[in-house]
């Protein structure tokens, strides 16, 4: 943790005085008390984008969903972190905190939540497989987006999306930025990276894209941080 | 790792020489590649009962769907580990090392996999809600118990399997006992107990139930082992 902090201390300062919000980790939306529906998302993006905020100067809040990692450079006293289990429970705190320089959407959140979770734990019923009634989670990215505000002539806050897309990434993923009306998405695929402390990054805006190499997560946060930190 | 090798050493031995499987942790049932459908189980339990286990001196396998435990006292040798992830996975490995004098089925093993999971990541189609078609998995308990046989008039290998129930434990819990026709269970209510350190058991065998009261789950763990011993 000192380490870290010297580290820390030695990144550039881009970011002082901007207040920045980033959703990590997968959703978990429950089937009943004891199953649910998740993703193999392990939140080591959103925790190294947050790491890398707090190393360039600004004051972080993190919401994560549920995953086991220790929120980094606490000690800092530069990032509070809110934990939520459901994609309603990560909307309502996202919306919350909203009023931010930046927003990072990095949770891999649940398109669909299950429309009455059981109570009880569901028994197995013979041979009749379950069915499940979904009902569509709120979109988190597209209402922060909508709540943008300009402000010196730039969007405040400056959203940011990710996409994991399995194929065709450059592609949907600029298709996903338009959609939800942000200045900047940032590609990954999915099932490569997911857990790995490793990942590749296509960084798109209204200009074009930029690849990042292959490099640990951390470093890779930190070069997305310095191109965002120059658009605000 | 030292000072667990050392407890370790001060247990009773009343397995040396048995072998031991077990399963443990959720199991995750894919729907896409990176979604999927999986259980609040930590793993808790089953790695305290692989521990217990090895500190009893047995030779156990223990077989771990998802989750980020530590292999237990791995330096001893007496432990080997199989990761799956579905629950055929966990059936297919689980029979084939079903040569064993006790079976613990510890983990929370999905009822119902997704009949086609996709091979590419699910686009969201506007409001229509996802259909998923669910196919029964295998029975592990149930097919691990079938191949028992009796060796010096007692069942080999001894079955004990695992109820996690939000409700009337103790009915559902023996009721399960009976269905698998096996000749111990353990209750433990569920959501009390998923990714805690502690717990709290009701064995269940022929002769009636025995309560193990609240306390860590190693300390419960090292107590069924030894009840399991006296059985076999």
């Amino acid at each position: 943790e000192i380490t870290e902090q010297v580290i820390a201390f030695f990144q550039k300062k881009t970011l002082v005085g901007k207040k920045v919000l980033i959703t990590a980790g997968p959703t978990f939306e429950a089937i009943d008390p004891v199953r649910g529906i998740t993703n193999h998302s392990s939140g080591k993006m959103g925790f190294a984008i947050a790491r890398a905020a707090v190393e360039a100067g600004a004051q972080v809040h993190l919401i994560a969903g549920p995953c086991d990692l220790d929120t980094p450079l606490l000690a800092t006293g530069q990032i509070t972190r809110t934990n939520v289990v459901s994609a309603k429970e990560m909307h309502e705190a996202t919306l919350s905190a909203a009023d931010s320089d930046v927003f990072f959407a990095v949770a891999a959140v649940a398109d669909w939540g299950i429309a009455k979770p059981a109570k009880e734990k569901l028994k197995r019923q013979g041979n009749q497989a379950p069915s499940l009634e979904f009902v569509a989670n709120p979109d988190i990215l597209l209402d922060v987006a909508k709540t943008a505000k300009t402000k010196g002539g730039k969007p405040y806050p400056y959203c940011v999306g990710f996409a994991a897309e399995s194929n065709d990434l450059e592609k949907h993923a600029n298709e996903k930025r338009k959609r939800k009306d942000i200045p900047m998405i940032v590609g990954n695929i999915g099932p490569d990276t997911f857990g790995s402390d490793l990942n590749q990054l296509i960084v798109i805006d209204a200009s074009g894209s930029k690849k990042i190499a292959k490099a640990e997560k951390l470093q890779l946060a930190r070069q997305l941080i310095q191109l965002v930190a120059k658009k605000i």
